[in-house]
Order: C-alpha cells, then structure tokens, then sequence
C-alpha cells in the first residue's frame, strides 16, 4: 500500500526533497491525491512570493531565473524552482532539464527544481502549475521561481500564478517590442533587458520604456525596465532588490491580497469546469443517451448547445458527477 | 449591417479568395458566425485531402509543406494552407507570417494561405483549426495541408484533424527517437527525414526505422520513413505520391471513414465540453448563488466537484445554457 499524502507531505514540510518530489508527482498523477494534497497544502501556502519569469526562447530566461534564485539563497531565503515546458509532452526532456540544474544547484538542498511538461492531474498545464506552486509554498519555500520556455497562450496563463511577472528580452529581438503591445504588457510587473553587454541593449530598454509610457496606470504603478547580463550575474541584484521591494509595496497596499484573491477565483472556476469537463467524459463512456447525443452532434444532426442542455435535463451530468 | 454569413458562403465556394478570408475571421471571432458557418460548411465537406505536417522547430516544415503545396498544384488540385503557432499570441506574427508565404504563392489564385494563432470562438486551437480545415475543405479545397509550429501537446491535438500526419525529423535531432517513443509514433502515418543531404541521414532514418519496427501494427500500416530536401524540392514528389495512395488506400479499405467518423465524434466532444464551458462562465458571472459557491472553493471550504454538483442542483448551468 502506497504511503497516504499526508505522511509525505509532513515528511516535505520537514525538508526531504524527496518527499517533496513525490508528492508533487502524486499529486500530478492522481487527482484524488492532488485534491487531498491541496487539502492540506492550502492553510499553510500564502507565505512564498511567487514569481514568475517569461519572455521569448533564448532570452536567457532560465540564467537569469538561477541567478535570481541564488541572490534569493544569499538573502537567505530557501527557493523551489519550477521549470514548465508546455512544448516538451516528452518526459524525457524535462527530466534531462531538472538533472542539468539539479548538478548546478545539488550542493545547495535549500534550492528545489520542478519541471512540468504535461498537463497534470487537474487536466490543464496552468492548474498544474498552481498546484505544484501552491504545494512548494506550504512545504515553506520562500520564493518561488516560475520560468517558462516561450510567450505562448498557455506561458500566459502559467504566468497568472505569479505574484510578480518578469518578462525577459534581448536587444536583438526585433518584434519584441510589438509583441509587448499585445500581450506582455498587461502580464508584466517588470522588464529584464538581458544580455545587456549586446548592441542595442538601451535602445531596446528606450523602446520598451516608449511602450510602457502608453500605460494608462499611473507613473509609479507601471512596469519598471532593467538592463541584466545573467551569465555574468550583472544586473541582477539590483533586480532581485526591485522585485522584494515591488512585492513588499504591493502587500503592504493591500494589491497583492487583491491579486491573490481573484486568482484564487479563477482557480477555482478553473476546477469546477475541470469537474464539469470530467464528468462530461464519464457521461459520454457510460450513459448510452449521452453518447447517442453526441452521435447527433458528430453527425451535424444536432448542435452542441442543444445537446448539452439535453445532458444536463437526462441528469446524465449529475449521474456522473455522483459517480466519480 | 454585415454581410449574412451564407451569402460569403456563396462567394467563397464561387472561388473569391477575400470572401474566404472573410468567412474564416468571422468564424473565428464570433461564437455564432462560426456555428452558421459550420452548418453551411458539413454537407459540402469531407472531398478534401487533409494532410497534417509537424515535427520539431527548423525541421524545414514550412518549406516542405510549400513543396507538397506545389507538387499538388501541379497535380491539379487546389490547395489550402493552414499554418497553426500557438507559441504566438500575437495577431503580427501570423499575419507577417501569411504575409511571407502569400508573396511566395500570389501568382497561384488556387493555393489559399491562413495563419492561426488565437485561440478562435470555439475556444481551444484546435477548434478553430478543425473549423477552418472543414470550411477550407466546403469551399472546395482538394488539399488541405496543416503545419506547426513544434511537436507540443497543442500541436499533437491539431494533428488530430489531419487525414494523414506527416512528421518531419532533421538528420542532427538527436532526440527525435526519444521523442517519437514518447508520441510521435502514434500520430505518425509517414517520417520525412529532411534535410537529407547533411550528415547522418541514412543514419537517422535507420534509427526511425528501427523504433518503428516495434510497432504493434502489421508492417503494411506502419508509417513510410521518406528522405527529402525540401529546399532543393528533392524527394517531394515521391512524398506526394506516397501520401495519395496512402489515402486512397485507406478510403478504399475504409480506415479513411473510420478515422474520419471517430474524429467527428471526438470534435463533437469538444464542442458540447465548450458549451458547458461557456454555459458555466455566464452562471459565475450571472448567478449569485453560483459566484458564492465559487467563494467557497477559492476559500477552499467546498470541493471543486461538490460545488459542480450544488451548481446543477441549483439548475444554474441549465438556466446559462438557455440563456446564451
């Protein structure tokens, strides 16, 4: 018989690693031990400032995220890592990646490494991520670094776990600036301009700081752009300082209580539609009105709307939702 | 008032390219034009050739995918491209993307070019690729070739709209084997090893071949292994008639409607899966009961799948799905 969650959850509390690392994979195997790790997971989370690095590939998002991690470790705080690849389904890969910068950091048990290639138990990659963040915070890291490996939909929403996003550039990138005003403007607290030594580091920060004074928040509230070089661990204590001090700023004003809040929101409408997407799958299986319904929508016979809501009056839904 | 979505319709299948381009953004932004579309669209589907292309990023799919466009013109049949890039959010790298590729074919009325980045009204990429190939194939587009950006679980999904999936490996993809264990393999209906003129080709293809002969299938249905150059147009034309008869082959056996009858039935899923997404998202927004019942699981004091229970209990998704 399996060990249940909770002893390996106070056996992680305690500081085993590897208890960390199994319940973290428990909890993306099995939703019933995901749904008893959250259980136990939530009154103690809230404490780690959790913060989010993204940007386009060969930004240096993973240098900078290690060097944030090992100025965060000389403040003496203990750091979990969690590296999500949602262009990798294959293990493989995401395990090299973990061993790679588990050799950088072995000899340091205060930093954990996580990478998340697949979707996880709660079905979506961003519900993983706020699982293994929250699951790392009530373990009692103190920061939490969220790096993705591009700027897609979905590093987007892994970005919404974040307390504070970072969006890491490099001079040379061309679009980057029109990329900004689509998107990574809204998601981002700060700008690192990375690998700064390079032609065109200020102009690309002159160009950003352009983009940003359209912003229509208030002066102080608006991203701030810094230069870094990561692998000479240039610039970077000047932002790591930024990013405690933003943060220090934003719970004293009562934003990041606000912020957390209305994740927590989202999280959650984002678990009752994984329930409802769940029982779906569950109803179409073993109800046969279900699937003759969904033979009617394959057939262009009858249209989704009308199908659901036949699901919903057959009490094929709630059947299912009964049964798990 | 805007055009009826019908007499667009009738314009695109009349061969206006502009018309067409119209139908495919309407249906991509609103929820309603797109059901319309659709339902003008499935009679008059299911004549086109779909062929899937994915692989690794710098694998040469674009190119190969302008061959295989070519090498169909040249067969005399008309051509839609669909190139999919959820790593993009951002409208201006599709639209500059369509832009290069548009140049490339702007002599040739009968190669239709479309760029998808967004998620679409349907809600998930692959959606709106499904809904996009099946107006493509309506309008009487005689192939339909769909090309990602990488091989990312998003990219495997949309590969689920393809007839035929073809999956482009370059000589130096050391983990390409790796990978294909991991996934590719069962997706694959044949492997370009691209870029056949550099080093360790042959040596690549073996190796393809070698994972591929532990396939479970009888040897006559496991995937071709292909060697091309795309850039020299060497190897296409042996691709492109590889690809015909494989089709033909499994329309004649029947495999083709099969596999066409199951994705319908997996598209019909999906689309009773968004409508209770949608219908759930009018309820948090609109019904009291359901936002506290929300309060309650951010809080964390009720279970996800208790609060999808009360929800339907409560008849708040039945009364959002009369509602829209």
């Amino acid at each position: 018989m399996p060990d249940p969650i909770s002893r390996i959850f106070r056996r992680a509390v305690a500081g085993d690693r590897r208890a960390l690392a199994r319940l973290l994979t428990r909890a993306e195997r099995s939703e019933s031990d995901l749904g008893d790790a959250m259980r136990l997971a939530r009154p103690m989370s809230g404490r780690a400032a959790v913060v989010g690095v993204t940007g386009p590939p060969g930004a240096g998002k993973s240098t900078l995220a290690d060097c944030l991690a090992a100025a965060a470790r000389a403040d003496g705080k203990t750091v979990g890592i969690l590296a999500v690849d949602p262009t990798s389904p294959f293990s493989g890969g995401a395990v090299l990646g973990d061993r790679i910068r588990m050799q950088r950091h072995h000899l340091d048990p205060d930093v954990f490494v996580r990478s998340l290639a697949t979707r996880g138990a709660g079905g979506g990659l961003s519900n993983a991520a706020a699982a293994a963040v929250r699951i790392m915070d009530a373990v009692g890291k103190d920061v939490i670094l969220i790096e993705t490996v591009g700027v897609g939909q979905t590093e987007l929403d892994v970005m919404d776990v974040a307390d504070f996003s970072l969006v890491v550039l490099v001079p040379e990138a061309g679009d980057a600036v029109q990329a900004m005003k689509a998107g990574l403007l809204e998601i981002a607290d700060a700008f690192a301009i990375n690998k700064a030594d390079r032609d065109g580091a200020e102009r690309m920060a002159a160009a950003v700081r352009g983009v940003i004074a359209l912003d229509p928040r208030p002066p102080e509230r608006r991203p701030a752009v810094l230069l870094t070089q990561a692998l000479d661990g240039v610039g970077v204590d000047a932002l790591y300082s930024h990013i405690q001090a933003a943060l220090a700023d934003a719970a004293e004003s009562g934003r990041l209580a606000r912020r957390r809040a209305e994740r927590e929101r989202r999280e959650a409408a984002r678990q009752v539609s994984a329930s409802f997407s769940a029982a779906l799958r569950t109803a179409l299986a073993d109800d046969p009105r279900a699937a003759a319904l969904l033979g009617r929508v394959s057939r262009g016979e009858l249209d989704a709307r009308a199908a659901a809501r036949q699901m919903l009056a057959d009490g094929a839904l709630a059947a299912a939702l009964d049964a798990e």
